[in-house]
């Protein structure tokens, strides 16, 4: 390893106990040697390297493998059905963000993709265009319109979008004790690849903190914040499927979101409207503001 | 990261897609600037680096992400008071075996180190020098006896000395649906550092495979058996702790140990002696055969 930060403890290991552990990198990685799979094989002595390289560059003591092995318990005792904690880690360690980059490379005007998060749910209602996602969460109104095309502008007519977003008290449905749906749904786009819907303006919330990951957090002194946003994700054939957030500009919260999810393009002008004012198919929101937002998609070719 | 066999695909990246990759790597490692505990910092930084430069050497699809959180997910459901799939698995990648390492530098005649495992528990019945670990375990008998030294051969009285192992069906105690107690005790050496007790000759058995960490070893072709042993820990004041196993010379699962613990200086002769012959202290068999083996202990000291 060449890393600034972790070499110094290594390069104070002797010869005779830097071959020892050498040794036994070999004899883990030899033991993979017989793996039909030519892919698993690869990730297995890869993974292998680089465990074994971050337990020698930090010389982990026994008492913190222990506290390892306390720690991934605790997260796997937590996760269940509607709570992962795994998937919070990645997110915290910025392993899910740095999966979402190497898969999703930049891509001439492609629209750039972010963290899919845990509380996606495959099952979210349809609505028409212009349709509503609140359904049981609750918020100020947000009217969400843009286009879907592809990086040669041309529209992209039915291709499926699905949105979710937490309520104004910063709650996904799934977090709900009730089990109502709500703050999310899909909607297809129309003939000129089109979309728009009523959401909720985004709010920041908290990444679930009062788990082992938390706890994480709290020992490393940073905040369990997300920058406010709204979650797409958009598939159509022969095209890239995009999962992505949009941000709120203006948001304090943009420069330390808690799993890295901001990119300068994915931060858009989240207009207020004042109360009163006509709304996009006269709805009548009872006399509140709300805000409005545009999005326009643009869908990399699949397979680049 | 130089490492044969995992460098091509990183090698193959653009450099514009190189940058956003290490800047994440940059902007995750800033994030834990602020952590007041100078070496948990040092821990997250190289953790995220490690754990990055895996992601991408191997270019982590997706769907592998998915994979991994789902693998770790079950290996944390299957884990519980008596079933530590997290410490397999550790064991598995030889993580458990490299902390050994790290924190077990060979120094001058002390005996060698190696791993844990799953199956100690810290209420193991004292037995007299002499006394039997047997309990409600059932295999053939072993005498073993042996001294407990410092590096400069001073005799160490009062060592405790724990011992567990499994029994002739491959079972260590915890594993048992009763609950009973078995194979597994602590004793201390006498004033010449001396100590001697009837354990059960050693037979080998897979590590628990009907989870995700046997799966995982079906999936790369490896055998979950374990090269026959008698598990130690031995401590004493102002010496380093010694956790080892003492393994069966000749067993054709030497060279293939699940969980690569085998160390050359740890193999022992375990002499089998013929049923009838007289037994050490005079104990009545029953007329079957046993076995016997030495092994003399020598502890480090302790901080070093
Ligand atoms: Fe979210
Ligand atoms: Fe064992």
């Amino acid at each position: 390893m060449t890393e600034p930060g972790t070499t110094p403890t290594t390069a104070t290991v002797p010869p005779e106990q830097r071959a020892v552990e050498d040794a036994l990198v070999a004899e883990v990685v030899a033991s993979f040697d017989g793996t039909p799979d030519p892919r698993l094989r690869t990730v297995m002595r890869s993974l292998t390297r680089h465990l074994h390289a971050f337990i020698r560059d930090v010389r982990l003591t026994e008492e913190e493998w222990n506290t390892a092995i306390e720690f991934l318990t605790a997260v796997g005792h937590i996760t269940d059905d509607t709570r992962q904690e795994f998937i919070l880690l990645s997110d915290v360690l910025g392993a899910s963000m740095q999966t979402i980059a190497v898969n999703n490379r930049a891509y001439r005007s492609a629209t750039e993709a972010t963290v899919f998060g845990p509380f996606f749910v495959d099952d979210a209602p349809r609505i028409p265009l212009g349709g509503d996602i609140a359904g049981g969460a609750v918020g100020e109104p947000c009217w969400v319109e843009g286009t879907v095309t592809d990086i040669d502008g041309e529209p992209v007519p039915g291709a499926r979008i699905e949105v979710w977003e937490c309520d104004e008290d910063g709650h996904y449905d799934v977090q709900y004790a009730d089990g109502r749906v709500g703050g999310r749904a899909h909607l297809y786009t129309d003939a000129e690849g089109r979309y728009r819907f009523w959401g909720l303006t985004p709010v920041p919330y908290p990444i679930p903190h009062d788990g082992p990951v938390g706890a994480l957090l709290a020992a490393v002194r940073r905040s369990p914040m997300r920058a406010s946003h709204l979650h797409f994700m958009v598939a159509a054939e022969n095209l890239r499927t995009l999962v992505t957030h949009i941000f709120v500009a203006g948001d304090d919260l943009l420069a330390r979101d808690s799993v890295f999810g901001v990119k300068d393009s994915l931060v858009k002008d989240f207009v207020r409207q004042p109360a009163d004012s006509p709304t996009p198919g006269g709805r009548d929101l009872g006399g509140i503001a709300w805000s409005r937002v545009r999005f326009d998609i643009v869908l990399a070719p699949a397979g680049i």
